[in-house]
């Protein structure tokens, strides 16, 4: 007889509900999204669905209903109630017996939270602190994937510094971005931030936050940059769906600035702040 | 109200089983092991016991008890009673709101399946025909983690080309090792598979495989290969828990040897038969 266990509870495997079977477990064979309202109003669904349609594509997810994913997005985001919500919502390609090729026939995976977001505030008038370390991630950062473990002790390492953020660097190098963000940089009236063609998520934040600085007059310069490079930046700032902007006033100890979010860093949290009304 | 969606139900949020909160979904954050039985006896449990443990403090998983463990594989293997026995387990960070960083008393999660094995016969007696792919997996792979997605690409890739296995190839142009296996060349007396410094599973069928191949009076070269060489070497095989060696017959599109597994390769199987029994 075939059996599952979980924790001390032995089973007959077909007893356990399809989720113990899910393949977001055994591979990490799904993708996500995170989507935030302001005040009541999701902001930029529409380009987050495409970014969603490109990832279920691109690991070859098929059957999924764009249409029935921003209808469901909406329905628990009404039935929440939050104004200042996060959604995550992720597609994974299903429950079988875990195998790495799957069946044509495999019904993909939905889940979704609406949770409710804190107050960023303080922490956007005070800035973070970022540490950098290795970017040990696969090849095809540019899907939204589940597979986030090189993230996830990224971030650890930066916790265990006090910092806020991980700042990855690449083999050459090069920053990337960082472990849950897009990193930029402002030197004099230039915005900097690494090209999409580095191995990089295409950010939703960082678009909005182009477009901001050159509504407040910066250069835009879409190049990689070093951490000693970042380091010397008269700015630094992150962008990340759930918090839009966020100074950066340390990096790897070094103070950036005067040690709290710079002028044009303000400046570009204002103008973002107008794209969401 | 904070809320949950699984397909089209809406649910309260705390009203969800602590399942689907678990990281191995969020973040692939967990490792795992496959063990099997040889008519009615686990092999090699106690070194996968021993790697599992290293896996676990790799990332930084602590609080799991491998005595526990060990007595869970025990106890679900009994209760299933097959005696060709496929066991996979993993461990997760444990189950708590979708963020990077985690609390220090967050409980692991434990789940485990015991299934049948089919009879490989043919497969071993007709040997299999594998292709190569970009190796995009992150830069940690001497850990058994679930972040398996890369995996999972590469041998959907080699299923639409009608091969068994997938042989991953790294931006140097050197084999690593295969999907989901180990991979070897023999040309004339000599065994060659890559070294465990290259981003390489410290696999366990592997290291048996090498002790086989001493055994039968092969030389043992630890040196990378490229998919050029593999192709003109006089066999190939892949060594996997479930199958420990099947040769390989084929290689992107090139014969090798005689079109059936070779004269080592046979030998090699009969060899590592003697340790399991």
């Amino acid at each position: 007889m075939q059996v599952a266990m979980t924790g001390d509870r032995i089973v007959p495997m077909g007893e356990l509900e399809p989720i113990y079977f899910d393949r977001g477990f055994y591979f990490g064979d799904g993708v996500y999204e995170v989507v935030r309202s302001y005040d009541g109003r999701l902001f930029a669904l529409e380009e987050h669905l495409v970014r969603f349609a490109e990832n279920l594509a691109a690991i070859e997810i098929s059957g999924v209903d764009i249409d029935q994913i921003r209808s469901r997005v909406q329905k628990a985001f009404g039935a929440a109630g939050i104004s200042n919500a996060k959604i995550y919502f992720h597609v994974t390609r299903g429950s079988a017996p875990r195998e790495h090729s799957w069946d044509a026939d495999l019904k993909p995976n939905f889940f979704l939270t609406v949770t409710e977001l804190p107050d960023w505030t303080k922490i956007k008038n005070e800035g973070i602190a970022v540490s950098s370390y290795a970017d040990l991630r696969w090849q095809r950062c540019d899907i939204k994937s589940l597979n986030l473990l090189a993230n996830v002790l990224a971030r650890s390492d930066a916790a265990k510094k006090g910092c806020a953020e991980a700042i990855l660097v690449d083999e050459r190098g090069f920053i990337t971005e960082g472990a849950g963000s897009a990193f930029f940089a402002i030197f004099g009236q230039t915005l900097q931030t690494a090209p999409l063609t580095a191995n990089i998520l295409p950010s939703i934040t960082r678009k909005y936050i182009i477009k901001a600085g050159k509504n407040i007059g910066l250069k835009i310069v879409e190049k990689s940059l070093t951490p000693q490079e970042a380091s010397n930046a008269d700015e630094l700032l992150i962008a990340v769906t759930t918090q839009d902007i966020v100074g950066v006033v340390k990096f790897d100890d070094k103070d950036i600035g005067v040690g709290k979010p710079g002028k044009y860093t303000t400046l570009l949290i204002k103008e973002f702040r107008t794209f969401t009304k």
